[in-house]
């Protein structure tokens, strides 16, 4: 598909210029193939930036725009991103308690939106979303999230294992979802300051998360089926969040 | 699209026996134009055994098979259909505290599937649609319900204003989210014989049904966000019943 010219800068100068001045972009495509000093360039800009570098065939980028690329495209993101160090400050700044969604591999857009709807409703503070692997945040996902992803930052990092760490020396318990959990939702304190972990619908939280994480937790289920959507799950966490803390 | 042939029946007498003989219909479809004593005896027919009858152009009705369908065509639906009133005194009998869910103008399959899945996972009894204006029950409903589909009975019912009354005179309170309640869904007793009655995402719950209703609630906000998408706040109510009856 041919993207919206709005959507993209292509071409060497500008996507360096782009990278260099800040603006938020979703990632940037590199040619397969290109070698010498603009590749090097690239990739320390797009490493110092935290913005994911994708090396593309030509003839893939060439979908992208009929213009003159140079070998080179940037996708520009609908939002800005952050680094949760410097989101994490001005919460406790605000004397509020932490409530982070930390969203290991959830890929589906639609899910995306719909958790980030959920989290912006429930009070949440931020989302976390890992470099790669992530839904990409398009149209679709601004619309599922009516509008939330406009409202609440999303913050983007290289190693959600790190990210993990840094949480935890900042003073926040990581809560995660476990089917093999011997405690349920309800007997958890979610008034703590806390980093919430999400999985995704198919292989769930990854095991370093599931290790770095201080409680574990299942929803506990009255049916047969396999288990909630991933969106569904994460509302009814936020929910008993929000119902401990508000209510 | 051309239906495959198993999902199809198609020509005035394999249709009348399909429904005669009980086979479960998601809708009948009869030609527009097409008079006589097939018509009355069609329309006759899908009232008594409560299928949808809807009327097409010709051209529409092509689109569906390439065979001789002679004015009528008859969609198989992938699950049986039951009446609330054959359910509910099962419910009873096993000395259950029945949990109905009342889909009230659900149109979006996904929702209605993830509906049909959260409400398997948090025990209730039943789902209860109308006969028109609510989701095709088609592959991808039964996908995103995970199977819940296969195992929750859904009622189609006529009249939900008739079926409310039905639901109130057999001992179930009627409780409805409502943006102009006073009261929130954790200040309700849930763990009564209820019906929750659940509105389409634009519209809510349709007047007729809030008059109807016993208790209105609200699900409480902290974000700004236009309140949750409705299978996520749908799943949260859900998650309270079974949180006040189960833990």
């Amino acid at each position: 598909m041919i993207k919206k010219e709005k959507d993209i800068i292509y071409g060497r100068h500008p996507v360096v210029d782009a990278i260099s001045s800040g603006v938020s972009l979703d990632k940037v495509i590199f040619q397969q193939g290109v070698r010498g000093p603009l590749e090097k360039e690239i990739r320390l800009l797009t490493r110092e930036a935290n913005i994911p570098l994708q090396v593309a065939p030509k003839e893939r980028m060439n979908r992208l725009t009929r213009a003159n690329h140079q070998g080179v495209i940037a996708l520009i993101s609908p939002i800005p991103f952050y680094k949760i160090s410097d989101v994490l400050p001005s919460i406790y700044e605000r004397s509020e308690q932490p409530l982070i969604v930390v969203l290991d591999g959830v890929t589906d857009v639609r899910n995306f939106g719909a958790i980030a709807r959920s989290a912006e409703v429930c009070g949440a503070h931020a989302l976390v979303v890992p470099l790669k692997g992530s839904a990409q945040i398009n149209a679709d996902a601004m619309k599922t999230s009516a509008g939330a992803l406009a409202k609440i930052p999303v913050c983007r990092e290289n190693s959600l294992v790190n990210t993990l760490d840094f949480l935890q020396q900042s003073g926040l318990s990581i809560f995660a979802s476990s089917l093999e959990a011997s405690q349920s939702i309800h007997q958890l304190d979610w008034t703590v300051p806390l980093a919430l972990v999400v999985g995704s619908e198919g292989e769930g939280i990854s095991p370093s998360m599931v290790k770095g994480s201080d409680e574990l937790f299942i929803i506990p289920q009255q049916g047969t089926t396999d288990s909630l959507n991933v969106s569904v799950a994460t509302g009814i966490m936020l929910y008993e969040a929000m119902r401990q803390r508000h209510f």
